[in-house]
């Protein structure tokens, strides 16, 4: 059998509204060093996460069409906003193509984090509005653990502060204590962990802990969807074989506008230098 | 002949990427009450201004083409990102339609301003990274005072600190003065005036006046915008005739996405009550 036409050759498709999925892409690339990616970045209709549920839902089908059109074997949802509002409609229109989303992963590393913890645990999530508003963090933690105690806090701005490249500083921070003060002071604690429930947060967890106090854990969904990730592809039997062939470039970039800024900021969540010219610009 | 078959009837269509164009909407309606009006915000797109030319200037044919399609006598482009980039393209694809920007009428606004000053002056443009990279402002000033020095400050997330209604207080002036801060003591001073080359920062003078210091003017494109409107309606005798008939709603919202979110955000740009079921829904 040619190696182009097995399937556990072809690439494992990543999609995000923008850069923030790339913290995803840099958990799955090293757990699955082996593997090929193509990352897409809809930074043409960034942000998803103060659009309502329909919009998400109707970019996240056109986005990850234009993957599964490329030839993938396993479809990753690398922003929390889409995971939250278009999974079981991603898995519908791509069926039989694995679908794996961040929020599950998530929930799965919370309830992990506090399996050794007895009675009632507070959990803040910090998202944007509409992965708040939907509330998938709370139903996928409450189906692993019922009694636990749910807070979810919009924290839009975080996200294009982020995409200015501002992950600390004085600024940051009262834009970070602004939200947690919206908790009030009895809401606030005491707290068991925060869930960083935006692909854009991992870089700012430094400055929330400066906020939220030292010694609350951080939990983000990079390492846990690697994970699932793996374990889908081990029962699928869709691991990259190790005798591999030459069939493609190991890592493709797609995005929706402007490769230069897409190299840019993107450098800074996936920890490597990225050059404009490999990064591909596509319409949808 | 029947008032629905003339042109003077038609309404003015207005088109932003969300709801800062509201303002000029305002000022449109106190100058000219006796139009009908037709808003379109992009909101599902939202924001232009870190978006690449190309992008912004395929999103405003597209968004323009829909107030063509429902008649209308002038369009009014509400957004500096999108009249910096888009405006030849869209008096090309429309023409005759008269197609008005806010780019030149603020430049007008300043030349009056600054009309008694003799020598040289200096002009602060603070704008979206879109409109600062394109440089229209520039253009647009110096072929009115070729002698103006004339700054440019990209400002990106005064746009999403507006969207999430941060108008004022400490964290907005932090902001504010972290990018007044780029230009560093030399370059910022002595200021003629600032010139707010975005739609959504009128609603933050007061906060960029409390940081920049008192006694700098300001300048808006809505009222300049509005009178640039007046003078082309009257010169192609499509101003609306005062014996008024019956012909359609004097204001019509349009919104790409979550008409509740438009309504909400929007009634502080309008400083007018605005209910949900007042704005529609349409795809572009």
């Amino acid at each position: 059998m040619k190696a182009a036409s097995r399937k556990d050759y072809l690439p494992i498709g990543i999609f995000d509204s923008g850069v923030g999925g790339l913290t995803v892409l840099s958990a799955l690339r090293t757990r699955l060093a082996g593997e090929h990616y193509i990352y897409l970045g809809d930074t043409a209709r960034l942000p998803y996460g103060t659009k309502s549920r329909d919009t998400v839902i109707r970019y996240s089908a056109q986005a990850s069409l234009r993957l599964v059109e490329q030839g993938i074997k396993l479809l990753v949802v690398a922003c929390n906003t889409a995971s939250a509002a278009a999974l079981p409609d991603l898995r519908r229109l791509y069926a039989p193509l694995p679908v794996i989303g961040v929020v599950e992963p998530g929930a799965q590393a919370v309830c992990r984090l506090l399996a050794s913890k007895d009675g009632e645990c507070h959990i803040l999530v910090m998202a944007t509005e509409s992965t708040v508003k939907g509330g998938a963090y709370t139903r996928a933690i409450r189906a692993l653990r019922p009694d636990a105690r749910i807070t979810g806090l919009a924290c839009s701005l975080l996200v294009p502060m982020a995409e200015e490249g501002w992950m600390d500083g004085p600024i940051v921070e009262s834009v970070i204590r602004r939200y947690l003060e919206q908790l009030g002071g009895e809401a606030a604690r005491p707290l068991d962990c925060i869930v960083l429930g935006c692909t854009h947060f991992p870089p700012l967890a430094a400055s929330i802990a400066a906020v939220a106090g030292p010694g609350i854990p951080m939990i983000d969904s990079a390492v846990t969807t690697a994970e699932a990730v793996e374990a889908e592809l081990q029962k699928s039997g869709l691991l990259r074989p190790k005798d591999e062939e030459a069939t493609g470039p190991p890592l493709r970039f797609l995005t929706t506008d402007a490769p230069e800024r897409f190299a840019r900021v993107g450098g800074l969540f996936l920890n490597l230098g990225l050059a404009p010219e490999e990064v591909e610009l596509v319409a949808l």
